[in-house]
């Protein structure tokens, strides 16, 4: 019934591999962790999140340089600072780097400068920039939209893969419900869904669907054992500190406890870490 | 405890009257009803909702030039050539013309096509868009998103005002639920909180919102009592031939018979049509 | 498509009116104001209440004896007492009584105290209450579930008219979203639906849709304009003092307000107060 | 801030273990795995399924005797007689049987046939139901609202505790979305976070959570990786011709791997099946 013909999965046909960076995928066999902070604050701050992640199963950073806020007047990211850092940090500690983009107007100015673009919730349904991104060859990270279908979920990849990209990585964020008492609710249903009905991999973000930070490694192990291909999680060396969605950080230490802790899970589903 | 210092309406603020063009306003006595199809299909169809409305209480036409449309193989609009049909319709019957601006970079070539830029739905929280739209003078019709909060609404007000664009209407066009009886809820709480809140001209689309025609006279009675400054209603010369929406388009003598039939209701709250 | 035979409108059907007491109807030209306190509180509350609203439009009186509380340890209302003090007042001011029923195990002991049983939101999938208050020939004033589709809602009364009971009055009351700004996101769509769809009246709460009393007026009038028979309003002689819900009722004199601020656009649809 | 002194989980108290019939428990380390048909339709069919899981690690059988149905015109149930097939099925296999009570009235005359009495969905907030399900000593399973949050759903089981009746088995089953892809929304937030607050066991309900077969198998994963305690699904001995839900009825061998296919995971999060 979906006309989304380049994302859905064809009678037989294989899961799709994003290479995010020369030997580094996601939808392989192997759990595909990005960390970092939802905002580049300083250098030594990205530093120290690369310098700890270093020579871990962490395959990626992810930090914010352009900030979607609600409000106006809210911390708008570092901007081209923010690129900088985050290249300097990518190529100093050998991690691809994630960052979101919120213009066409940017795409050329950060293509140098981040491995994937991530596309935001808020930008799910933004078909000009879906377009645009799809002209380029870089790995797009989608998020779901706050509350998009699972249908116009697979239609937002479609108008990526349709313009001639086919490095589309899907991630579920949790959608909005009545309830408050979590941030959003996260929707391994439509994890397992898209997993069957497309070919594309699938990562979760069990930060922004939680919004505590008490909850993520629990919905972490969730994610995995519904048959996500990765994990895209907060953290932040200070996580009071953090300008940002400060309450649903991990510490450092936390996000590394979070990686050994889901490593059995990822072995009980024929996965690894 | 909104930070959106320009939208909130001061103690004692009077209401904000946007002119859309010369001696055509939204926000005063007079409601303000703007109607035409979903899409722009050819300049006949355009020509005959132009005339039809001439000399009615109608005080502007919209169409779509340029559509958001979930699946990437719909039909996405006339652009370029729907432009100029509706900027040569506008000009022959002296209506001023409202249309939804999709990307930044589509504001250069249609400022002089249209009247009023549309913000749909979908781009409510497309921060960069609401940016250089507050860069421009043209009036905005921001539309409220599928799921945005009432204040999340008032805040992407504030980032087209805070760029220097005081000519913002807002405009509630039904929220996301769990019921599909109708396509979306038409949330007329919001429109009497905004009115209070706010000192911007409120609008309300019941198409959108209902998405049957035969709701569409109820809806709208319904927004003028609750204070709403007025209407943008989908009409088409022949609504089941309609390319988009075809379900909730009315006639244009139903659209007329609306506009007669909500004449009582504008009276009893003191406003005229 | 739906199997509700009794509540569905038969084409040419007219709408049914149904009587509260001798003379006292829902669902004529005239539109039926029940007001109120959310609990009854103690005897020189409810007469305040009832001697306040003698000899205006007010058609009716409202209390809760019973209260559905959403924690075992607030007050869960005056019980017996409660519906002595309302059978009481209702005599001596020739007011009709509406109360809530939680239990099929209370229809009894509430029939000869008040003259309209209330189901609330809470107990609208409740279907044994439903059947038990088919079997008797009261009125019921059936409120829609906190997120029941309008297919389930008329169900519900279909529930209730198949056991033998034609005095069903729907009321909608808002439903549940993810935005908080009001309480609920009252349902007009819902209203101008099922003045369609069934021909049973059809009321409004607009105090717990609201939750804020400022919103009461203005949705109150939408709801005239949507096709509404009436309204049922939280009132209370000392609003901030209500021992439940005092954010969203309305002081006395704001009540009688209400009545007169709706007069005109009850007019304007060929209604009368 | 919760009020609810006998659901929450107190400094270092550890999780509460409910036994459903000598020797058999929910909230230890074995997860407890209960299945049967949507609706008991004869002996024959209860016996099938029975008979199949007799030596398996299925701990108990579920069936509905009493069916809350949407349309009073849908079949209600077996009532009376489905208790008697549920009971010789129980005694005769060495199953505990799980039934739903629709009313207080029911209490009496289903006691001695069932051995836990399930709150379903619609009832969760029938606050009389729950108060007479307080006063016996029987095992409750109380089904999550379908819009209730967190906040309510602990208080709901409060109703049933502070009765005096320990025995609560919360059981989250999925709530209400604006997407119809899958019948609702998982919430395994809603699991961790309830694991956390609370020390009452956790059961996950995928079936109805799902309401698609292909998808139960992932969620199930999911719901024991974030925590849940057991599982409650819908099998049948013909899932096409299950009388009710059958799109969501697994087949008994589908019932069977998945069993299996949890194993792991349960292992991998230190439980055993």
């Amino acid at each position: 019934m979906l006309k989304a013909k380049l994302a859905l999965r064809k009678q037989g046909q294989e899961s799709s591999v994003v290479e995010i960076a020369p030997g580094k995928t996601i939808g392989s066999d192997a759990i595909a962790i990005i960390t970092g902070p939802c905002s580049v604050e300083s250098y030594s701050q990205m530093e120290t999140v690369a310098k700890f992640f270093k020579d871990t199963a962490v395959l990626g950073i992810r930090g914010g340089a352009y900030k979607p806020r609600t409000c106006p007047y809210d911390f708008q990211g570092m901007e081209s600072e923010g690129l900088h850092i985050l290249k300097t940090i990518g190529t100093e500690y050998s991690f691809p780097i994630v960052s979101e983009v919120l213009s066409p107007n940017h795409i050329d100015s950060m293509k140098d400068y981040v491995d994937v673009f991530q596309v935001g919730s808020r930008n799910m349904h933004n078909f000009d920039l879906l377009k645009c991104l799809g002209k380029t060859k870089k790995p797009i990270l989608l998020k779901r939209g706050l509350s998009a279908t699972i249908e116009e979920f697979v239609y937002a990849a479609e108008y990526i893969l349709s313009e001639g990209n086919p490095n589309v990585i899907l991630c579920e964020r949790g959608i909005r419900s009545f309830d408050s008492f979590t941030r959003n609710i996260l929707d391994l249903g439509a994890v397992v869904s898209l997993k069957q009905i497309t070919h594309l991999p699938v990562m979760v973000d069990p930060s922004h669907a939680a919004g505590k930070r008490e909850l993520i490694l629990g919905l972490s192990k969730a994610a995995i054992a519904a048959g996500a291909d990765g994990l895209l999680v907060e953290c932040h060396p200070d996580p009071e500190k953090s300008v940002t969605d400060a309450r649903q950080a991990l510490s450092l230490q936390s996000m590394k406890d979070l990686v050994s802790g889901i490593e059995p899970v990822a072995k009980a589903v024929g996965r690894k870490i």
